[in-house]
Parts: structure tokens; sequence; C-alpha cells
């Protein structure tokens, strides 16, 4: 499994809203092909920074399968509302745990 | 429980001498008060650039019980030399989780 992790920097007071559709977009992340977890981490230095955190099992499960699908378009109504700038998006891949 | 979210970026080409570190600093780290996991994330795009995500009881068992122990300066001394930069040091919270 690999991560895709977005940087969302939201609106100034439209935090709740975003985690509204956060809270929608379920089914919509659920029902892709390879996906298999889906959180928001919220920054405590800067709190309209949120960190999107989804598991899929390739990056092309992302990228391709569901970038290029309809349900990416419902989730960017839902959410893109509320982002201050477009999402920076990387993926990562676990190197080592200690504990 | 917060996390310590440090994006770190290492010289390229001594990625193995800082996971070899990052093992080596495992029981530093499991003796700091309120310490409760430790992983680093490889990028998958940019692979000298991971991000180090440890889990705290608090902020400030991270910033004052650790930084300002002398545990943060044998962590620094093990992984320090394979930094190509400062390291980036924020701290999130789970927002929310839909599966």
């Amino acid at each position: 499994m690999i991560h895709e992790i977005a940087i969302l920097e939201i609106k100034p007071g439209t935090e709740d809203d975003f985690e509204l559709a956060f809270a929608k977009a379920g089914p919509i992340f659920q029902r892709a092909k390879g996906c298999r977890s889906m959180e928001i981490q919220r920054c405590i230095e800067h709190p309209s920074r949120y960190t999107l955190v989804v598991g899929w099992d390739t990056v092309e499960d992302h990228m391709v399968g569901f970038r290029e699908s309809a349900d990416f378009l419902a989730w960017r109504e839902l959410a893109g509302p509320y982002f201050a700038s477009p999402p920076q998006v990387t993926h990562t891949r676990l190197a080592a745990r200690n504990f």
C-alpha cells in the first residue's frame, strides 16, 4: 500500500464546512478500486492547513483509476469550494517503523 | 495523541545511511516521555525526501520534554549528518477518518 498525501489549504472560516464535505465524500473513495483508507490530519500551528491521507494499493489506482473517473470530479465538487489554493499532492511508501 | 511531522530532505546518495541511523535511534525515542510511535515515509516522486512521523501524547512532550533533553542531541548526532537542509517541523491532530 502507498499513501496519497495532499496538503490542503482551506479558506479560513470554512474549516467546519470542509470537514462536512470530507465526511460526505467517504462513499466516493470507498468504492474506488484499490482505495484502503482515508483521513484528514489538521495542523496545530496552522489550523487552516489539513493533510489528506489516502491509502491506495498503487499510485496508478489513484492517479489513473480515480483521477480519470467521474468520482474525482464529484470529490472536487464537494471539497473544491473550500480550497484556498490548488492541493499539493505527492505519494509516500512506508520506509521503516521503529515502534 | 498528536503527530510530529518533520519533512527531512536527505543528501542524495546517503538514504541507506540515513535509514540505518533512523533504526539506531529507535531506543532514544522509545524512552522519551509520551512518545508512542515512530516511522519514516519515503516520497515516491522525490526519493530523497522523507517524512518522519512521531506520535506523542502532547506537543509539549515533543517540544519541551524531548527537545530540551540530551536525547534530542543524540538523535541529531545520529541523523543530522544526512540532512540536506534543516527539517521543517509541524504537529497535526487527527480531524476525521472516513474508513
